[in-house]
């Protein structure tokens, strides 16, 4: 029975990666350096990317887990409590460490709809693959991996390329990498998945102007019969499937953009649910930019499958 | 026995007012709009004036106790871990209510010294005297209000009134009030209480240049015996006596000033627990100018008692 662990319970879709606070702060205007001025709202929001995609999957009935580090103290006790709220199931190998949970401040203006992003520095131990090994993967169809701590997240790819060499073919486990961050170290991952989601800026840094000049440019850089998944934000999202075809989605945009905060997070997810599901690339593809979109127009993720059947 | 409770047990100093979260990140350089960037260092401390002049009170050796709300949520244990680690009691009528704490963001540019800071409106509600009614008033010497919601307060002191009228003269309490905020409504506090502390801007809202032109202006608000107080940053504190003299002392500054937040509530705090312990006023004020001149010399308010005995 695919898709069924060993004790019949529906195989998980795992993604590991960061967890954080985001703060997010409404304000008419952006402030004035040395002034006072007062909030039109406030919200603590989960955010980081692996976390933000367990939202969007578990929303959209894809049951799912995070593994990912937490920091001891009050922050903590809220991202529990949110990814229970979202029925994430949590793996913590450093859970309430004596780290600090990385806090993003987030600054949007109503007046111009600019968001300024205040990121600090974290001493957040990453995932290792020690930590990885405690994991019995035969509770997952899917691992997702956030690119960080590439040489750690190679060693754990390999152990599931292990695993799936041992398995029969429906227990094998997919496996996804998101590289974001334009960082030469996180290149070495391209060849150890079987979908690449890989981004506008890292695209750019390697001096691809389109989606489509950066999927056929890359593509020798991932193992046979992967995949290659580029979104370029209002330009919609491009692919290449294993044999080589070109595929495209417009974006979805929203009557009024309200919250782009999360958006590729959920751009993610959604490809990943349909993936996961047997569907066909192009199909996740439109479906990836269609949450996407419906994302941007309201803030946070609440109620996003509801809101996409309205479409 | 001055200072003794029914039980022996040494009286203390309570505080109504504000309990709030700041969150305060250093900079590089004040963040241009719309962009990301990396803080220096960030870190969250209890705010709120009432709150921070029990920090200072307790540090200084002064028992002391506060008065507010809490709001359920995170924020909420974060503040009462750093009450008890300060030592502080905490009467709080409605802890973990269904509101939100009050958090305000700090930026603090290493650049420039400047401090842009960000309020959140808060739907916490205020300290009734209902609230206030169940407290035992023969656990304190003294009652501290920052002022807020006045009409209530002004039934707060009355009720203390009606303590001190029906207590013998070594069990009543001394009142003191902070009017900080330029509003009207707050001025009704100035005939109620045996200490009052009148900020800077409100003098100036209410027309007068000079510490001084303050106090003489003012001094027909209080009821009689009473003294006032009004602090002037970097010109020091002046204040005025039962009897109509003035009194000054000099500001201290440190050597070079890093953290300003709270000086003022640190200032009441070194007054009152002068004042509370039998001291001349003009000892108070040159013992508050000192403590708060100290406070700006570091983060925080941990160890000020040590760091003042260095001066």
């Amino acid at each position: 029975m695919e898709g069924q662990g060993e004790h019949h319970k529906p195989k998980k879709i795992l993604c590991v990666g960061l967890v954080c606070l985001d703060i997010i702060s409404v304000v008419d205007a952006f402030p004035q350096e040395d002034s006072d001025s007062r909030c039109v709202s406030q919200r603590w929001q989960r955010g980081g990317n692996a976390s933000n995609s367990c939202t969007v999957l578990s929303l959209l009935g894809s049951p799912c887990a995070f593994m990912g580090s937490l920091c001891a103290g009050p922050v903590a006790s809220f991202i529990l409590e949110d990814f229970q709220r979202f029925q994430v199931e949590v793996h913590s190998p450093h859970e309430r460490a004596a780290c600090v949970t990385p806090t993003s401040l987030v600054i949007s203006s109503a007046a111009t709809g600019s968001r300024t992003i205040l990121h600090m520095n974290s001493n957040i131990p990453d995932v290792t693959c020690e930590d990885f090994s405690a994991v019995d993967l035969s509770a997952f169809k899917w691992i997702h991996w956030e690119g960080r701590n590439a040489d750690e997240q190679l060693k754990m790819m390999a152990e599931v390329a292990r695993y799936n060499a041992a398995s029969p073919p429906q227990h094998r486990i997919v496996v996804s990498v998101e590289i974001e961050k334009p960082r030469e170290k996180l290149y070495q991952l391209f060849p150890h998945a079987d979908v690449v989601f890989v981004s506008k800026d890292v695209a750019r840094h390697l001096g691809f102007h389109t989606p489509q000049s950066a999927l056929q440019g890359l593509r020798g850089r991932l193992r046979a019969g992967a995949v290659m998944i580029c979104p370029w934000a209002e330009k919609g999202a491009d692919a290449v499937d294993a044999d080589g075809t070109l595929l495209h989605s417009d974006a979805f945009p929203p009557e009024r953009l309200l919250d782009t905060l999360g958006a590729g997070d959920t751009f993610n997810a959604a490809v990943i649910h349909k993936l996961a599901n047997g569907c066909r690339l192009q199909d996740a593809l439109t479906f990836g930019c269609r949450v996407a979109g419906t994302k941007c127009g309201f803030h946070g993720y609440d109620g996003i499958a509801d809101k996409l059947t309205q479409v």
